[in-house]
């Protein structure tokens, strides 16, 4: 997110804490900004008025609770937490402090995602009947911390994937989500935690979707994207098995730990937040949207819209600030009051469906739903 | 399956029957074959090897019968029958007369799949754990008789176009199916019937399947497949909606069913039967297929296999006769004894799928199945 804090006109970031001090550090020179020991005293600043979370998943709950008690909105990252009890407890912290709780960055904030949402609200195709999403990625080869590879402390592809998935078709559908039912694999015994899933969620008005998400790193499903990228940029379709390869280079869990640290802020390199001017929207791969009278699939750049008579592409401007949509909201619901759609609620619900998709999963049954609204 | 029977080596159209009495005289003449009035009195005829039944799903089985009866080998069309009492029937009544029955023409004798097929069983990347399988067509908008319309009457895409997709998914499964998990959607009042379905399929070693279709002629998922059409032929990605706007023609069901009939054998127009010289293999929309070790993706033309290490596109020649999988397999059972992979019990436990799926849909439930092998 820090590219998209970086260039937004309506964030300045005054303040940052880390458990690497040299990150603290770094940062500080490079924003002018304040760095803090601990989660506390930087909450404890009054020039802070919202907190962006990004602590690994397990840490949510707690440092949610510190911001909502020194009165600080919260920016936290998907997925909210690794229990429903947990949101649960979040999104009370957040009520008695009366602050606005948000869930993000997810890619249901993608502009091409609210686009599509605006198209079906018009009501010109009828409801949405089926949602079919499809994403093959490199996510499982990635460099990643110990836990990240342990399903108990939050790892797999269905918390930090599916709720991208989730939030989306959930933002598509147009009535609550009743039930799960879902398989998951484990397919490499190096990194024995969920690497790909099916879901089948069915809608109280009927409708149904499929959600398949491979992180496997064999094809990718950014062909299916024009060869843009999950950030946008424009990806090589020549090049190959790069994420599999690199990792490679790493002899020990502390290698790939310290692989994944280099990518972090307040290390080596800054490469990742440049921002290069041939950027597309945000995208999670091949939605398939379809309505009584038109199929829609949102692309980096706009929509496909299929109808009875005709096809068309609804451009969609070059984003200015990536992921922008993410602080708009957050300003909004700041500063204008105006309750934001990704709230404490949302992602409690999107949550309690990952949950779902790992019970179902293993226990081989249909995972009925209670906080889908 | 005309092209390939007037096209293959091993085929020698000898004799047809049909309701339609013109349609028995062109052929005559067409073919210096014989025309009969009956079933019975085609089946008598000493010359006839082999029996292809492409009648009406609802008729298969008392034809079946009839050519078993005069032992004649059996080529029937999908799906096998609209039960599992009549697929059972059809095979006692093969098995009786020790003649050979086969199931087909279905997608699954493609070469791209055969040879997907080939390369898991080659073993070089591990067990097939998942198959997301996508189909989007104008199916539902293709001219069709009443009956067509009716699922009681086998009718919808669930029973003619199901067939096809689960033929496939088994013939590339490792492992028999165990459960269907489906829903289906009827979307337009005006064609009451199943138009679309999504349905996770679970096989006894923990593999999954997800098959999605689509027939409202919306998106079309040819796009995925190098824009060839389902038989092979180039598409034109700027050629849209055809198949609504030819039917806004018909004023009624009888105007419908006439227009379908000018597609059939023996009236006007044979372009349908012409072979053109730039013609890939037949394809039943986007497969991927993911094993241990790579996903594999059968194109019209050849598969794409994403290692772990390399990506590579096996080729597939271009076909000389279209479908001559069909043939070829019908003449190895019939003159040299091989036993048929699309056997009867093949059909049968297709078809238990297809039902399985408008019953799961029907009782919101799973359904185990017994005939999967």
């Amino acid at each position: 997110m820090l590219p998209t804090f970086v260039a937004h006109p309506k964030i300045a970031l005054v303040a940052a804490t880390d458990p690497r001090h040299e990150a603290v550090e770094s940062f500080s020179r490079e924003f002018e900004a304040k760095g803090y020991d601990t989660i506390e005293e930087l909450c404890a600043d009054p020039s802070v008025q919202a907190v962006y979370v990004a602590s690994p998943h397990q840490y949510h709950v707690a440092h949610v609770k510190i911001a909502a008690a020194y009165g600080k909105h919260v920016l936290v990252e998907k997925p909210m937490a690794l229990s429903t009890d947990d949101c649960l407890e979040m999104i009370s912290a957040a009520k008695a402090a009366s602050i606005h709780l948000l869930v993000g960055h997810s890619h249901s904030y993608d502009l091409p995602y609210l686009k599509t949402r605006e198209l079906i609200s018009s009501g010109s195709f009828g409801s949405v009947r089926m949602i079919n999403a499809i994403n093959f990625t490199d996510f499982l080869y990635r460099p990643r911390r110990p836990e990240e590879l342990d399903t108990l402390h939050g790892g797999g592809v269905v918390f930090s994937q599916a709720a991208h998935q989730i939030d989306i078709v959930r933002l598509l559908a147009t009535s609550p989500a009743r039930c799960v039912r879902a398989v998951t694999g484990i397919w490499d015994p190096k990194r024995p935690t969920e690497g790909a899933y099916n879901a089948q969620v069915l809608f109280s008005d009927a409708s149904f979707a499929s959600l398949t998400y491979s992180g496997y790193a064999h094809f990718d499903s950014d062909e299916f994207n024009g060869w843009r990228g999950e950030l946008g940029q424009r990806r090589d379709p020549d090049v190959y098995g790069q994420a599999r390869r690199a990792l490679k280079e790493a002899r020990s869990p502390e290698d790939e730990t310290n692989m994944k640290n280099r990518r972090a802020y307040g290390t080596v390199g800054r490469e990742e937040f440049s921002l290069s001017s041939d950027i597309s929207h945000n995208h999670f791969g091949l939605f398939i949207v379809s309505c009584e009278r038109a199929d829609l699939r949102p692309m980096p750049n706009g929509i496909f819209v299929y109808g009875d008579d005709e096809r068309w592409f609804e451009e969609i401007p070059e984003p200015r600030v990536p992921r922008a949509e993410v602080v708009d909201e957050l300003y909004e619901a700041v500063v204008n009051g105006r309750v934001p759609l990704h709230s404490g609620q949302w992602g409690l619900a999107t949550l309690e469906i990952c949950l779902a998709i790992l019970e179902s999963a293993k226990s081989n049954g249909e995972i009925s739903l209670s906080y889908s609204g």
